[in-house]
């Protein structure tokens, strides 16, 4: 069991746990064994201290059962707060800051009785400038980003379970391209108190696993919901195939990918259809990049006008088209999120999930663009929950996720839906 | 003009300084010299330091007319971060903490030239627990809150500007007690980055002034928004008389206040009509304690994990309740919100604004209690912008306030019906 602690599973974890057959410091010094090992090369973490996570499992194994987390670790991504590790969202103007206070989401997950393993790297702030991390499926390619620390550290079995964070596409994006299980759920879902705040319209807490089970076991114990019953299965979900309008950006693998598990699907006699939306659907896009521009030269203005040499020239970039951006343009924009929205009313009055790209293919090679979130901030601008499932790998062998959305707080019934998909494809 | 200078608006200050007639310095001067006088008696201030102030001033003087607020003289309520001074959210647990940057909302104001005094005396966490400030107007009452130290200095003439929050009534009520004009964006006006969060379904940054068109200034200087052409007269708007399902709750010269406020504006030529909702309406006022609870149950997990002790008793049963509502209640109660905010659309289709009271009464008797925010809870939870007005006094001598309602950002418009009305009034 010890040997091979650090690849199970949280839920696993917990139930081994639970049950007496396994200690959380066992888990957690395997660990951090597995990351000694690895994280010279993938450099997935901001911060570690090796005695404070084992002092946290001690304590752990020391007291009666917490909550449904208890004794298992988690990576958390270092634009959220942590009391007791510096949080410096990968930002020379905030080395070794050190907060207050845990954010909302990580004093939930220690209520719970979640070991914090350690701060997981991130882009600059979130945004698009990249984290040394790399993809531990190959080196020279980008994990994705933002959340690129807390996807890299799952796939490489440092850690069984991460919080990311999205306001593009910075949760879906690298659990793609590290081929874990990515969540971003519905629109405020997890509190944000305590996350830096990007574009306050749109940031939404992430999770990042190797199951299905394990990111609503996460969901769960960050935001008070009840956990989906994964054992009792109903009839197959209604799946509509969603080119989105940006289909001709896709490679290859990625649109053969989404016919073979449209195919599957259908063979094991889900109904899948085409969904189609209005053609005005696609001004999404452009609102998202004009909402996060605004928001975030609001939110990033004490930084861009006492430190504007210490941020990247990218970010400088955008703080200045948001400065540019009038607050008509801005509120037209979320009026036009508002009319998408509700044809994605109407779209999920005939299907129950959406299935549809996670990116526009494998993870890029190279480290200096985390690349395209395309996918994904449509999504994120609408709200609405999303998950992304491995289930291949493309021309140069690294994974490729499909992206699976439902209904606006249809969570339960998306992560249900996915769980079932990832069966069928298993078979 | 220099004896006078703490007494002058905010657009007037500005005016004079723009034209040379007046130095900030001088501006700042005396409105130190009026706390020192005064706030040995009020204590509106939780963080004031003269040489900051003072330095922030010269540097003004010194500099180009950085933008509208050049040389004005700012406070800021202590749940708002600023990097030069420290910010204690009224909480032992956090004396003396300083945060690393300023909010967005202070960094917008520095940026157009303000001028920020010091930090303004809070309840704890802008929740209920009271502050040490008393009312200008008689020491023995409430200032009102969680606002205290922003509506009350602005009431004394110590400075022409604050920012306040507002999560249930902490903005409107405090500026109707304590006689100053409280203004209450439409959700999401201004960027919340910095702000200690309570509720973030509900917090609004709100604006204390001493006239329609300052906080119409600070708004457009925080958020980016064109000001209002408050020269510009258009036709009289139509006045809905909204008594809320809660009338019997004032007093008797609240309702004696709104009647003449409606009567005066009749004989001006003002269509004023009764406002009726249905029944169902009520619901909002439920649905907004059940998510302020369930959230600050979530937000304020970590201090109540760690410091309880150093919690009010009224604020641990505050989260306490929080923690033992389902999900399941609070996204019923963000339910009702949609749906009473869908009669509201209708209301709105037949007024241009709502008169509607401000509190109950005149601000309560003594310090334990900050008062009753049965007259603005509803509106913080839809979102809607609200303006409070001084309009009277009561029987005891202190002020009453009219409270003005607009539709879903429809703020300017309500701004420009606010001044108009207290131009009516003012005959």
């Amino acid at each position: 069991m010890a040997t091979v602690a650090h690849q199970i599973s949280a839920a696993q974890a917990a139930r081994e746990i639970a049950a007496g057959r396994l200690t959380s410091e066992t888990l957690v010094r395997a660990c951090l064994s597995r990351i000694t090992e690895r994280d010279a090369h993938v450099q997935a973490w901001a911060f570690l201290d090796h005695d404070l996570a084992i002092a946290q499992a001690r304590a752990c194994d020391r007291s009666p059962r917490r909550g449904p987390l208890h004794g298992v670790p988690i990576g958390v991504k270092d634009v959220i707060d942590t009391a007791d590790m510096p949080t410096a969202y990968n930002s020379p103007i905030y080395a070794n800051h050190q907060p207050r206070a845990d954010a909302a989401c990580v004093a939930a997950v220690r209520r719970a009785g979640a070991v914090i393993m350690g701060k997981t790297e991130t882009t600059e702030f979130a945004n698009n400038h990249p984290a040394r991390t790399r993809n531990p499926h190959n080196l020279g390619h980008t994990p994705g980003g933002s959340s690129s620390g807390s996807a890299a550290a799952v796939a490489d079995y440092m850690v069984p379970l991460a919080f990311g964070t999205q306001t593009g596409g910075s949760t879906i994006r690298p659990s793609a391209f590290c081929g874990v299980v990515g969540y971003k759920p519905t629109f405020n879902t997890i509190n944000r108190a305590g996350l830096k705040i990007v574009a306050e319209s749109l940031d939404t807490i992430g999770l990042h696993a190797r199951t299905v089970e394990d990111v609503a076991l996460l969901a769960a114990a960050a935001s008070g919901r009840p956990m989906p019953e994964f054992g009792r299965r109903g009839g197959a979900p209604r799946v509509g195939l969603y080119r989105t309008p940006h289909w001709d950006k896709t490679d290859e693998a990625t649109r053969n990918l989404i016919a073979e598990v449209a195919d599957r699907l259908r063979r094991a006699g889900w109904s899948v259809v085409d969904a189609d939306l209005p053609p005005q659907a696609v001004a999404v896009y452009d609102a998202n990049s004009t909402i996060m521009q605004y928001e975030e030269a609001a939110s990033f203005g004490w930084e861009y006008d006492n430190h504007a040499g210490l941020l990247s020239e990218d970010l400088r970039a955008r703080i200045e088209r948001g400065r540019a951006t009038s607050r008509a343009q801005y509120e037209r924009a979320i009026d036009v999120v508002l009319e998408v929205g509700a044809m994605f009313v109407d779209a999920f009055r005939s299907v129950d999930v959406l299935l549809t790209p996670s990116a526009p293919g494998e993870a890029p090679f190279g480290l200096t663009s985390t690349g395209n979130s395309l996918f994904n901030r449509n999504w994120t601008t609408l709200g609405l929950p999303c998950v992304t499932l491995p289930a291949g790998l493309g021309p140069r062998g690294l994974p490729l996720g499909v992206q699976w959305v439902g209904p606006y707080r249809g969570d339960r019934e998306l992560l249900l839906a996915v769980d079932a998909a990832a069966k069928v494809l298993a078979r």
